[in-house]
C-alpha cells in the first residue's frame, strides 16, 4: 500500500536518461584511446575492453552516484563532468568483474563470454600457455583501473572535492576487496561455523559497494557532505544492500526467469555459503545435514546434486523465510529514506529503486 | 676510464639515506591500517602485506623518483611528503609483482615465498578451493592499489601538481600493463616471428616503468616540468632501461651469484622469448634450431634441458654479444645523462646507478 504502481517509473526514467550518457562517455573514451596508440597492438585490446564495458547491464552504481548528486546539489550544475566520474564506477566494476570471473572460472558475464574466455579464444594460438586467457584478462583489468584514474584526473571538477573523492574511491575499493576476500574464504568452506559471515559479506560487497559508497560519492560531489547526511545514507543503504544480497541469494539457489546474465543456481554450483544455505542447514537433522554438506562441498556438481540441494532448501521453509527477511529489510530501508535530506525527486527515484530490489523471486 | 671506482657510492649513499625513509613510511602506514580496522579479520591480512612490502629489495623506482625530485627542485622542500609518493611506486610495484607471480606460478619472490604460496599455506585449510592462495593474493593486490590511491590522496602536496601526477600515474600503469600483455603473449610462443618484440617489452616494462616514469614523476613534483627536460630524461632512460633488460636477460639464462631473489635461469624455465634467445636461434642450423625450440617450448623442463639450452646460448657467442650490447647502451645512456638539466649531485647519483646496471654477468 505504501507504493503506487506508477512509482516504479522514477528510477527507470532516470536510468533511461543517464545510461546512454554513461555508456556514451565510455564509448568515446575507448574510441579516443584507440587513436594513435603508442603501440599498434593496443587498439585491438581496447576493442575488447570497449565491447566488454558496453554490454547490457543496469549501471546501478553510476546511476546511484548521479542520482545522489542530482538530489543533493541544488543547481545540478556540472553534471557532464559528474557523468565521467560516474562512468569510473562502471569501469572499476568491470575491473572487479573480470577478476571475479577469473577467480570463479565463470564462462558467462552479462549473457556473453567472460573476458578470460574471450581472450583465451582470441590469443590462445599465439602461445603454448594454456592459461593465457586468464593472464591477459587479468592484465586488461589493470588497464581499466589505470583508465579509471586517468578519467578522474582529467575530470574538470573542483580540485579540492576531487581530492576528497579520491579518498572515498580508495576506501570503496579497499573495503570491497575485503568483502571479496571474505567471500573467497567462505566458498566451499571446510567448516561451516561463523553464521554472521554471510551478512558481513553482504554488507561489504553489496550494501557498501553498490549503494552506500556510490551515494556518498554523489553527496560529496554535490558539495553538501555532512556527518548527519552520511549517517542517513548509511541507514538507508545498509538494509537496502542487505535486501539486494538476500534477493541475490534466492536467485543464487533457485535461479530466475529474470535475465541476470549469469548461470542460475550459481551459488550452489560455486558452493557459496549464503544465509539461505546456513538457515537451511540449521533445520536439518544429523543425517540430512551430513549429506547436504557433502553434496554442497563437491567441486563438480551434477544436475541431480543441484536439484537435491534446491529441494532441501525449499522443504526447509527457508526460501519463504528469506522472502520475509527481504520484505523487512525493504521496509526498513523505505523508512530510512523518508529521513534523508535528498530532494523530493531523489526520494521518488530511490523509492522506485527499492521497489525493483524488493521484487525478487516474483 | 669515464668513471672512477668511487663514483659507485653516490647512488648507494642516496639509497642508504632514503630506503629507510621509504620503508619507514610503508611500515607506519600498514601499522595504522591495523589499528581499529572496520572488521577484525583485516589486521591479519595487513600483516601479510606489510611483511611482503618490507622484504629486501632495491626500491629502485621510489629512489629514482626521489633522486629526480631532489635533483630538479632547488630547495628540496617538502621531501617528507614526496617520500610518501615515492612509496606509492613501491606499493604499486608490489601490486604488479603479486599478479606477476600468480601468472608465472613463481614460488619465490625476494628470496621468500610468493604471496599466493603464502596465502595458500595460511588459508588453504579454510576452504575446499585449491586455488585459494592465488585468489586471496590477487585480491590483496587490489588492496595495495587502493592503498596507493589513498596515500596519494592524503599526501600534502600542491593539489594542482597532484592532479598532474595522477595523469602520469595512470599512464605509467596503463603502459606497464601493455608491456605485461606483450610479455605474456611472448612466453612459450607457438611461433617465433617478430624479433622486435623483446625490445618493445624491454622499453615498456623496464625503460618506461623502472626509469622514465619514476624520473618524470620526480621532475613533475619538483615543479620544473618542461618538454625539453622530458625529452632529455627519455634519451637517458630508454637506453638505460634497455641495458637493464639486457642484463636481466643474461641473468635469466645463466643465473648469477648475485642475490636476485628469484630462481636463476627463470627465463629458460618460463620459456620467455628474450633477445638473447632470439639471437641464439638465428645462429643455429635447421636441426639444432628445431631441437632448441622444442626444448625451449616445454612447459616442464628438466635440469638437463636447462643445461642444454645454456650450452647452446654460450656456444652461439650470443652471451658475449649481449654483453657488448649492454656496454653500448650503457655508454649511450651515460652520454645522454650529461645533457640532462638535473643538478650535479643528481648526475653523480645517476652515474653510479648506471655503473650498477652495467655490472651484469661479471
Amino acid at each position: 500500500m505504501t507504493k503506487p504502481a506508477s512509482e516504479e517509473n522514477y528510477f527507470s526514467s532516470f536510468s533511461s536518461l543517464f545510461v546512454p550518457k554513461i555508456d556514451g562517455f565510455m564509448k568515446s573514451y575507448f574510441q579516443k584511446k584507440k587513436v594513435n596508440p603508442e603501440y599498434d597492438f593496443i587498439s585491438g585490446f581496447y576493442d575488447d575492453l570497449e565491447e566488454y564495458s558496453l554490454r547490457n547491464g543496469k549501471r546501478v552504481r553510476p546511476l546511484l552516484l548521479l542520482l545522489a548528486f542530482a538530489g543533493y546539489s541544488e543547481s545540478g550544475k556540472g553534471t557532464g563532468e559528474i557523468v565521467k566520474i560516474a562512468a569510473v564506477l562502471e569501469i572499476m566494476h568491470n575491473f572487479l568483474l573480470i577478476q571475479d570471473d577469473i577467480i570463479d572460472r565463470s564462462e558467462l558475464r552479462r549473457g556473453e563470454k567472460t573476458l578470460h574466455i574471450l581472450c583465451g579464444e582470441k590469443y590462445g594460438h599465439l602461445t603454448g600457455n594454456r592459461r593465457i586467457g586468464s593472464d591477459v584478462a587479468l592484465i586488461l583489468a589493470d588497464v581499466l583501473f589505470a583508465n579509471a584514474v586517468e578519467i578522474i584526473a582529467d575530470a574538470k571538477i573542483d580540485i579540492a572535492l576531487k581530492n576528497e573523492f579520491l579518498k572515498l574511491f580508495a576506501r570503496t575499493y579497499e573495503m570491497t576487496a575485503w568483502g571479496q576476500i571474505l567471500d573467497c574464504l567462505c566458498s566451499l568452506p571446510a567448516e561451516i561455523s561463523d553464521t554472521s559471515i554471510p551478512d558481513k559479506i553482504g554488507t561489504i560487497k553489496t550494501a557498501y559497494y553498490t549503494v552506500y559508497y556510490p551515494m556518498m560519492m554523489g553527496l560529496l560531489l554535490s558539495g553538501k557532505r555532512s556527518k548527519t547526511e552520511e549517517r542517513r545514507i548509511r541507514d538507508f543503504a545498509l538494509p537496502l544492500g542487505l535486501a539486494f544480497q538476500v534477493r541475490d541469494d534466492i536467485l543464487g539457489v533457485f535461479g530466475s526467469s529474470d535475465d541476470i546474465g549469469k548461470s542460475s543456481e550459481s551459488d550452489l554450483v560455486e558452493g557459496k555459503l549464503t544465509h539461505l544455505i546456513i538457515d537451511t542447514l540449521a533445520t536439518l537433522g544429523e543425517h540430512d545435514k551430513k549429506l547436504f554438506t557433502e553434496v554442497f562441498g563437491k567441486e563438480e556438481k551434477s544436475r541431480k546434486d543441484i536439484s537435491y540441494l534446491q529441494k532441501k532448501v525449499s522443504e526447509s521453509g527457508c526460501r519463504e523465510r528469506s522472502q520475509e527477511r527481504l520484505s523487512c529489510l525493504v521496509e526498513e530501508s523505505r523508512r530510512a529514506l523518508l529521513k534523508c535530506g535528498i530532494d523530493g525527486k531523489g526520494k521518488k527515484r530511490l523509492g522506485s529503486f527499492i521497489d525493483m530490489v524488493s521484487k525478487a523471486g516474483v
